[in-house]
């Protein structure tokens, strides 16, 4: 293991420069002392956009290639038109970075509040692929603007880019208690697609006999999400159902605001990025509302790509312990990172 | 008003006879004496194919295409291999019959419990776009088994196709007391069909000044189809998004056993299809368990359609004053349809 991380700071747009500093705080206070982390921050965002038009050039990619690993707060703002910054900076970033597993864990945690009624015990992850699917932005427009307009999106599915997300999600859950796999797509009417995809993951399945799967539409997964959340341990999806489920998943088990993800590159062939599954709440930013909570597991998520088990276990649990305690109490976006921070 | 229906049944699979059975019966019982009722039963499903290997021939379109409406239980058995039914018979007639008013009202109905906490106030209506989008079959593998398999889904999207749609979801929107339409899409990733949808969305708008419009990402509506149901009252939105997010809806507003859908062609070009949007449930089936709810419910939407308003809302009351009074008390499939034709 590599006793420094040279990590790229993202704080980007509305609550993200809020919920990074406490992200960061948290990383430091966790850290071993002779551990050397060396951050250096990047301006990408609304802001940067507005100056120079640019969102992410490949001079940018080139510099961020350097590092360890990237911690993203939010990218965002109203003033930027809808698809700009998420295609320019987001997309094109997981894409460039070969992001290919988009990890998002969801976990009821003591004293949260869930929409749900009861309180179940919800505790799984999903496997989003991260670089395929109608997220390619294959497609296209004739007669734009006229009544004779067709527009077409095409979801691009490989057996290469299926199979190692398959395999990867294979891998966790054999490594998690449960070893529960589950595998959601819609293969009863996207055909081609879900052949692949379901072929694929049989295939896996035989080099993972101690695994149980499981394969569901996802239609029917948004009402077990709901009704029986407790039935999932690991999940493997396509980029768009897993974009959907992820925010339902997120939604279920205490909201976004404790939702972490990382953008993954299993191989460590390019830096992976860590970042809360919330957006940058421009009506909230600047006024130290914002919950850290989501930054803070992210980093987590961060700490446990690059080797760091303990401390990654550390700060989950601090994380833990704190919302347990939380109350009715109302934090500061700065109380909650110090509090965390004296956790660890 | 013609004073005569005549009926297509399909029964169709599982617990499909059970439930049509009772909807037939509270059909009967509530409309006039001088309406003459015709039905003609037909036997898609499963037990169709395995004897001839057919789902739906052009003779029978020709044949079912002669009624006013078409009346379906269920069609799916896990004896025959996923999308064959689905594809073969359900998606077929959609698309042979331009159903491209897929109607699917979420209503939280007095006595109905839902995984939600608290009792959310939930009355909306999705109108799901029913004959474009990724739902056309478009697409195709290329080496498929091997590991350069490349499969890819086309969502096709037209400028005829989304008009129409969201000026029927506009009018519906118009007709109900909060006036107000909600265009779900992903058209910050989804771009060229976004675009299509979004431009299409807010021309219509200008025509129907009187409605408060609102878009939102698919991703993002699923949260507040869990967080707040009760700020939707009419959506419109695309084959695959409106295929998830009614799943969800049924899951929130009391489960798919109370969730009626209509296949609507509006201009009556062919006959429209109504259906409970639950499955054929096998595991029930033959037991008299199945609660045929969700089938009386999709006759009030055949009534209405084919302009027996006053009977539509008869059977809705009888539902609702049904479902208030039903406390624990177990009735099989027959007692509740009794029970609903008494009432009606
Ligand atoms: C912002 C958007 C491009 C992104 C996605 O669709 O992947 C977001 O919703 C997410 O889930 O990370
Ligand atoms: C059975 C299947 C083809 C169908 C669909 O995806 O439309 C079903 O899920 C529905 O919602 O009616």
């Amino acid at each position: 293991m590599s006793r420094s991380i040279n990590l790229a700071v993202i704080p980007g747009d509305g609550i993200g420069q809020e919920v990074v500093a406490q992200g960061l705080k948290v990383l430091n206070a966790v850290l071993p002392q002779d551990v050397k982390l060396e951050t250096k921050e990047y301006d990408f965002g609304a802001r940067r956009y507005h100056a120079t038009g640019e969102t992410l050039t490949d001079a940018d990619l080139a510099d961020l290639k350097k590092h360890d690993a990237i911690l993203l707060g939010a990218i965002g703002d109203p003033s930027v038109p809808s698809g700009v910054l998420e295609r320019g900076f987001l997309l094109k970033l997981r894409f460039a970075f070969d992001h290919h597993v988009n990890l998002r864990p969801s976990k009821l945690l003591p004293g949260v509040a869930t929409p749900l009624a009861g309180q179940p015990e919800i505790d799984f992850v999903v496997v989003r692929e991260g670089t395929e699917g109608p997220y390619t932005g294959n497609g296209g427009t004739i007669r734009q603007g006229t009544e004779h307009e067709v527009a077409t999106e095409v979801s691009v599915n490989t057996a290469f880019g299926v199979e190692r997300v398959v395999r990867d999600a294979f891998a966790r859950a054999q490594a998690r208690p449960r070893k529960k796999l589950a595998l959601i797509h819609k293969n009863n009417v996207l055909a081609f697609a879900g052949h692949l995809w379901t072929n694929v993951f049989n295939k896996v399945a035989a080099e993972f006999p101690d695994v149980t799967t499981e394969y569901m539409h996802v239609d029917a997964a948004t009402i077990y999400l709901v009704t029986q959340p407790e039935r999932f341990d690991v999940i493997v999806t396509d980029n768009l159902f897993g974009d959907i489920i992820t925010d339902l998943a997120a939604a279920v088990s205490g909201g976004i605001g404790v939702a972490a993800s990382g953008n993954i590159n299993p191989a460590r062939a390019f830096p992976s990025m860590f970042e809360p599954v919330h957006g940058s709440a421009p009506d909230i930013a600047g006024q130290g509302k914002a919950d850290p909570t989501a930054t803070v597991l992210s980093v987590a998520l961060l700490l446990r790509h690059l080797g760091y088990d303990a401390e990654a276990a550390r700060v989950e649990e601090a994380v833990s312990t704190d919302l347990g305690a939380r109350g009715t109490t109302v934090r500061s976006t700065d109380e909650i990172g110090d509090a965390l921070a004296v956790r660890v």
